[in-house]
This record gives C-alpha cells, structure tokens and sequence, in this order.
C-alpha cells in the first residue's frame, strides 16, 4: 500500500489513508559508541545503562541500551515517512517498552495510519499513527501511538478535505472514528517489569551504584520532587543527539530555512526535552531505573539553544508489580530559563513550562532485601 | 629521506623534494566509537554503514566503515607533513578507494612528493603528492593524489625558488614536470566494485533498507537531482569532526590565530563540507551505497559556522560493471544558505558554491532480483 | 559513615568529618564509544591510546583508556558527594596513575575526608579528600589527594567553625592537623612504569608511531618546549566533555544560574583544560606516552567557551627507571588568547595563564633499541 509515487522530501496529508502501513528504511544496529554519544549529550548518571556489573547483578545479561535513546532511534526512522512535512508533534499515547534492547541488537520499525482528520483551514490534517519497533529477531521492543499536523499538498487538484475517501472502506475520511487511547498504560500490560527485568535486584546492591535512598515502596504520592541541577542547551547539543537518532525533521537542522519560519530559528527536537529532563530526574529518582510506558505527554512550549532547563517529578499513582519492583506514574514538568529550587520560580510564567509528561517508570522495591 | 631536522610545527615548501616518500605517524585503530561519532555529526543514514544484517546481506563479513571516514583519517595523517603550513588545498585526483575498512582495522599511511611549483610571488609554492592508506595488514585500501599550496620558510638565506633542485635528478625544481591525472578513474580501475562488494545482493532487500527505489539501471544522465534537506554546521560540529580525524591543520582550531587572517574566523575543513553534501544527498540517492573514486574536485568557496549546506547531484556517466552493481559518475555541487529546491536558487551567487565534487559511487542494479 | 540524611543537591562543608568515607555512586564501564569520544572532544593523537597494534607492540595486552580519561571519570564520580557545592577546586596533590585501565574495564571510586579548615569568614571551609579508583577487580588503578573550597551551609543552628568536632577523635575541627603532601611522587612509587608498561617496546617502533624523535635520554632539564598549536574551545566542547566525565558540577552545565555569578557565564572544568594543554603537547613531546603522576597543580586563572589555549612544557627532573623507560617530571603551562611562538608573548598578562600543572610522565627510552 506504500504509495510508489514517494517522494524524497516526504509525504503530505492527501497521500494517507488508513490502514496503510510503512516499513521504514534504515534499519540500526546500536553500538556502544551510539550508547557513549547518547550519554554524553544528556549527562545520563543512571547506572544500568553504564555499568556492566551493575546490569548483571539486576538479572541481564549485559547493558541494555537507554529506554529512551531506543525511542528516539525508533521515532527517527519513523520521520521520513510520517513527519517530514509535519507543523508539529501534538501528542503520544500507549508507548510501551516491552523488551530491553542491547549493543549489537538491530531495530526497524513499522507505522500503521489509525487515524485522519482533515482541519477546517483546509492546509493542514492531523494523522494518528501506531508505530511498532522491532529487533533482529523481529521481537516488538517497543510500540507507541501519536498524532501529528501534517501540511496538505499546496496543490489546487487535491479534493476538498470534506471529499476525501478511506482507501480501505471507501467511506468519507470525515466520518472515520478517531482513535481512542486509555489515560495510562495499566499495570498488567507493562509485561517488560514481569519478565525482563530485576530479576536478581538487591536494593543494598542497587543503592550503591545509584546512590539513592528512596525505593519504591518510600514514595510518597503526590508530593513534587525538584530536582536540583539545571542544564543549558547549546546548538550542537541537540543537532548532533538529532543526527544520532537519524531524525531528519529540517525544524531541528536548517537554520537558512527557519529564519522565515515563526521562531526565526531552530527548534530542538521535542524528544530531547524528554531525555534531559529524564537525566536531571536522575538526582532525587535515581532508582527510576527504566522507564516502561509513556502514558502521554505535550511539548507545551519550543525549546531553543541557550536554554536552560530544569525539572520537577511529581508520583502520582504506584503498583506493586512483584516481590522485586513496582512501577510507579509520575508527572515530568520541564521548565526553561527558571529554576524551581529557587524564589523566582513563584513567578514562573506558562511559556516557561516546555513539558508535561505521564510517564511510568519501574523501581526496585526495598522490602526483598531486608 | 625523511628530514631529521622535522619540526613539530611542519614542513615548508622548500623542505620538500621530488621523490621523497613521509610515512605518517600515529596509526589508527577504526572503532565502533569513531563510527557513531562520524555518522552522528554529519547525519549519516545510509544502512551499509550502520545495520549489520544489511551489510551481511550484501556480501560483507560486518559493516564497513564510511568510505569518506576513511579518507577523513588518513588524509589528516598526512597533515603534520604535508598541509601544516598550507595556505590551501587546492585539488584531488585519482582518488580510489580499494578495500572495505572494518571496525578493528588499523590504519597507516605514506606520502610520496610527485611535483613540486614554486609560485612566483617567492612566498608559496604548489606540493603535489600522492599518499596510500593501509589497513594492518598492509594492504592497501586507499589512494589519492592531492595538490596543496604550502608556504615557503620566511627565511632569507633560501635560495630563490629558481635555483631549488630536486634532491633525487640534481636538476632544478622548476624544471621537473608536474604529474598529469586522468579527467576521471576507468571503470577497469574500480577494483573494490568487483572484488568486494554487493556479492549478495538483491534489490528488494536494498530497497527495504535504504527506502531509495532508484536503481543504477533507472539513473537518467545529466537530470539534476535536487537533495531536499539542508544542515547548518555549528562551531563545535567541525572542529568535533576534524579533531576525529585527527587533521591539525590550524586553521579550523585556532580562532585566535585566525582573527588576523584574511577571513577573521576559523574555517571549516573541507572534507566536512564534502561528508555532510554525501549525506544530504542520501535522499534522492538513497542506493548510492559506496564511493568507489574521487575523480577530482575543489572547495569553490571557504565554509564557516552558521552556514547551511544544501546538495545538488548531476549522474553523468554510468557503466554496468557486473550483474549486482553498476558505477554511477556524479557532479556533487554543494551550495551555502541558498536552497536550490526554492525560487531563490535563481539569484544564487559564484560565493554560495562551496563545492564541486566530481565522485563514481557503486550502486546496485535492478535487473538482478526480478 | 555516610549521613544518611544526604540530599540530592550535594553536602556543605559542615556536613563533613574527618575520616569520613565515601562509596561514590554510578560505577562506570569504559566503552569504545568513550574513549573515541574523549579523543575526539581533545583531539588527542597519542597512538598508544588509538592503535592497538601499538599498544601490543609495547607489551600491553590491548589499548589502555587515555589516563587523563580515567581521572575525568573517576573524578566526576567523587563530585556529587565532594564537590557538589564547591566554591572552587584548590589544588591536587600525590595523584598516581597505579595500573592501566583498558576498555570493558568497570571503575567505582571512594574519598576519604583527610583534613578540614574553617575559613574565616564563616561562608566556607576547605576540605581536604584523598579519593580512589578502583577496576572490578577492586585494584586500585589511580589515588589522588585535592582540596576544595565548600560553602557552609545557611543555617543559623549551626555551631561556628570554632566549635565544631572532629567525629572521630572529639577535637575541635580547627585542631585538627592537614594533611601535608610531599613536593613530587617520588620515582620510587612509580610502580605502574616498573610493572605494566613498556615490557617490550623499541624506540624505533615508537617513533614511526609518533612521529616522534625526542626520548628520554635526549630531554634537557629546564629549556621550555614551545608547542605550535591552538586550541579553541566552544561551549558544547567543553559541556559534552564534562557530561561524558558525568561530572555533574552546576557551574558547568547551568548558564541561566551561572548569569548571576561572578563570571556571569558557565566555566569550563579544570581537568578539560589539563586535557586540552596535554592534547597540545603532543607535538613536541610525542612520546610521553602516558601520565605516572601529578604532583600538583592549580587552575590560575578561570577559562571560557570561545577562549583559545596555548601550552607550553619544561621539563624539571628526569629519572631513568630501567633499561626501557624513563620519567620525566613537568611543568606544564597553559595559557589563554596569546600564543607563546609569537611576540606577542611578552606581553602575556597573568591572568592569561590558566593552568600550571606539575606532572610525571613516562617516555621510551632511546638506548635500548640501539
């Protein structure tokens, strides 16, 4: 069903419909050095993904590769097909971490159109998408859903979005239901926590690599965590982490380009927001030792170079998965240029607040170790 | 016939004697770590380069280095003899890559002095050379000759640049012919093509990796092929690369030194200009899979942080080799902050060009897997 | 020992006893991928650390991790429970580099609180640390002695410097003796050149891999070697460097905190300007192959993104250890915006003099190839 007519600039709205389905080009294979990269560009602490030893002593066989440096590859290969021409990423949904990947591992990934719906201006559509990642061995490593605003073709021929026409059921594009997504991934589906991962886990072995002293069963509900450190964001910073992840979107690399745009110049990748926020979530959290599912999330504001970023976690809900690790939601706000450890973030204005995250991490629990 | 008298600062035009052969210091052990670095900071997507199951299904042991990444390495082994005191690179010839590199491998390299032109002003004089790079085991997997503007030792008690004699014949410099190149490399001479690789492939699997359906069999001659992406290059973009590669010519480090050069700013290495154009020109060319000869080429106009690159390729000559491959001749022209996919390409200026690259990459055909 | 009521953002000068020990956090697997990184980010030529042909051909089983690397990230582990509030990081003494490390290697680091003075003015207190690093093996690979100038915390209940105790012996804090550190390792502790390196190494060998031509027995004692290049750094250099080192000091990573310090803008870590000068000292002293020892050093003057360093080496003392190797005691200068092969140089400023290192390194010696 992949259109032969594919353009190397990428796709518009006009050229979906539901249904189809993309096998993306550039299958990876991470290495180490993708690893050390990846680590070094968002100052990442968390032992597992550095510590050989450490890895071992939780039950794998060797390092896994970061959660989120496997998103970002797999979301990068999905660009070409989904978002080259995109206005904005609006949301995600039901992103779920099923299997750890390692060095050596080579991922693909697929995308399926689950939804279309065509915006009353006329220039522009927003397309849901799931996609899937795969390893060699094609075991799904990851699956998350998300919709984006696509540009229609600048083309006079185009039928009116009111015409368009499900290639599949021939029915009008209008009258698809959109998809419907749960607010947060529940508990029996994060299948990673219960088969993959801490089998082995001692919270006296886990502290001392880690250095943290708040174990799952420690947390408390709904009181805000302010991690202490900020971190500014050069320009090679984010293009050289957007290059690493093969993710062409021309917003984050063409600055020529971006003069004429809205901003005047480059925006940083949405998903870099994420990992950064992740790393200084590191200092307060630093048992949050993989993450197992997006439940949903929202780039508030751009991010540009020269910005500075901080972050606050709030839990907001936590299940005991086994005797070993429970997985706990938390809420992960990004902030720019104010930091809330201090006076002035009273003053914080909206167009500070860069990301709003639902994500669900697993924790080692403390009781099995005593 | 190496100068015992070698400064650590280089050589000058009149240390230099036809004949004389440098082997270059500092070998080089290729790992997985150059290899993410380099695809990291020019954007590589080509899967040769990172997908070990695709390389395997082309023939190769495991995936090969980036042909460019190569000549990046060796040819700054050859700078702390050859280009130290360069005032300009100022051509390539008969450039041929012999031999797939791997992750492991460990490089060296030589250079012969084959011309050598003292300019008239008394100042610079015009070093022609050829220089081999060799993997540990000896073999030789890279070729090229280059010629570079070298400036003369600002020392009065050299003798005019018409009384040098050439240590090897006795007669004088000036008198000794200049080396003479091939307009490009022969197909007979595309050795790597036959030998080495595509062994395996199959067009199907090709186009699944790369996502490009433009086969050697479909490449229409002299058909620009507008590459739609640009990438502005940073200041920590280059030197990051050049450092790579170990190059230590000043003039891309040392802002200080160049605030008093005719630019007032350090200048980017141009075999980075060269690396990000290959990698712009990936869509579009996504089956251009490796670089078989650099036939010639020059830097038309220096690059600088800030700028946007953006990439034309013109086929030109295309010769079927064997059954799997065929080599395409391609004029890569690269452009500065001007998009040749816009209206404003028609007002594009002489001082916007940056590059011609005259270059034969492999492609795979067609034909063979239907 | 630990307090256990340790908090994320780091502890004040009170918090501190002597005798207290650290288990620092985050053990760290060197990777392919680091190490690459690192010679990129300094672009470090020293084969033995890029060619493992060389590295065998001197008796090593495989190549070892830069030793300056090694002290990056054992350093950067010490940070958060040191240094995390530090006011400025004073001076080092008695670091010995014990074994190599060699990639795949596991490091973890402790500190020991050997000495504590109040300063006077109530805000701050020194606090001298003896820190090492060991492999996952638990041998020591590399101590070193600092001490670092720490904030008091701003709490009112606590007891004035005057008053407080030693934990260990009761004694007023201020009775407490300091450490004294000898002016130089003595060559009798350098055990890792007696034991590790060098078994079987050639200077003929040595030097086609350098390039170098100076050995041990050819250095004069007290004639400065200028070295001919610069170095500029640019803000992600320096940031990617300190956050591979996963060094975590907020005065590098936060420019939006740093806007309201002294400087009024991020400071670049020391040890990346001791990299940087021994990176520039390859050319002159190429075969200085590895650090034994610094015996002492201090940043004198704060350096910045957009700076350019300039080195200069004059060697002090000089030790032969057996027949293939000797040390050769340092100082290392490096200087800001003004290069020392120019004129300019006389009219250095003192506050252009950003590092005066005092250090031990290993060279091959030349007899014994003879």
């Amino acid at each position: 069903m992949k259109p032969s007519t594919r353009q190397p600039a990428g796709y518009f709205f006009d050229d979906y419909a539901i249904g189809q389905t993309f096998a993306h080009a550039v299958p990876r294979t991470i290495t180490s050095g993708d690893s050390a990269l990846y680590q070094a560009l968002i100052g990442a602490r968390n032992p597992l993904h550095c510590s050989e030893p450490f890895a071992q002593s939780l039950g794998y066989p060797s390092v896994p590769v970061d959660d989120l440096l496997v998103f970002h590859i797999a979301f990068g290969k999905t660009v070409p097909d989904i978002s080259y021409n995109a206005v904005a990423n609006l949301g995600y949904a039901d992103c779920r971490f099923i299997k750890p990947v390692f060095i050596g591992d080579t991922l693909h990934a697929t995308t399926k159109i689950i939804g279309l719906k065509a915006n009353s201006n006329g220039k522009t559509g927003v397309v849901y998408v799931r996609s899937d990642c795969f390893n060699q061995r094609d075991e799904l490593v990851l699956t998350w859903a998300r919709w984006v605003m696509v540009h229609r073709q600048a083309d006079a021929s185009l039928p009116p979005a009111s015409l368009l026409r499900n290639t599949s059921t021939g029915l009008p594009v209008e009258a698809s239901p959109l998809p419907i997504f749960d607010e947060f991934v529940a508990p029996a589906q994060l299948e990673s926590a219960i088969q993959f991962q801490f089998s082995t886990a001692d919270s006296g072995v886990v502290e001392r690599a880690t250095g943290g002293t708040l174990f799952f069963d420690d947390v408390a509900l709904d009181q805000p965590i302010k991690h202490p450190a900020g971190m500014t964001i050069d320009e090679t910073d984010h293009t050289l982490a957007t290059k690493l992840y093969q993710n062409t979107a021309r917003v984050h690399f063409d600055s020529h380009h971006m003069e004429n745009s809205r901003f005047g110049r480059r925006l940083i990748y949405g998903g870099q927001i994420i990992s950064i926020c992740r790393s200084l979530a590191f200092d307060g959290l630093e048992n949050a030792l993989t993450v197992a599912a997006i439940n949903g999330g929202s780039h508030t504001n751009p991010t540009f170079a020269g910005d500075t970023l901080y972050a606050v976690s709030t839990p907001r809900m936590k299940w005991p998965l086994n005797a070993n690790v429970g997985a706990l939601r938390l809420q992960l706000d990004g902030y720019k240029n104010c930091d809330p450890n201090l006076a002035e973030f009273v003053n914080v204005s909206a167009d500070q607040k860069v990301l709003s995250l639902d994500l669900t991490v697993l924790m080692p629990r403390r009781s099995y170790s005593t």
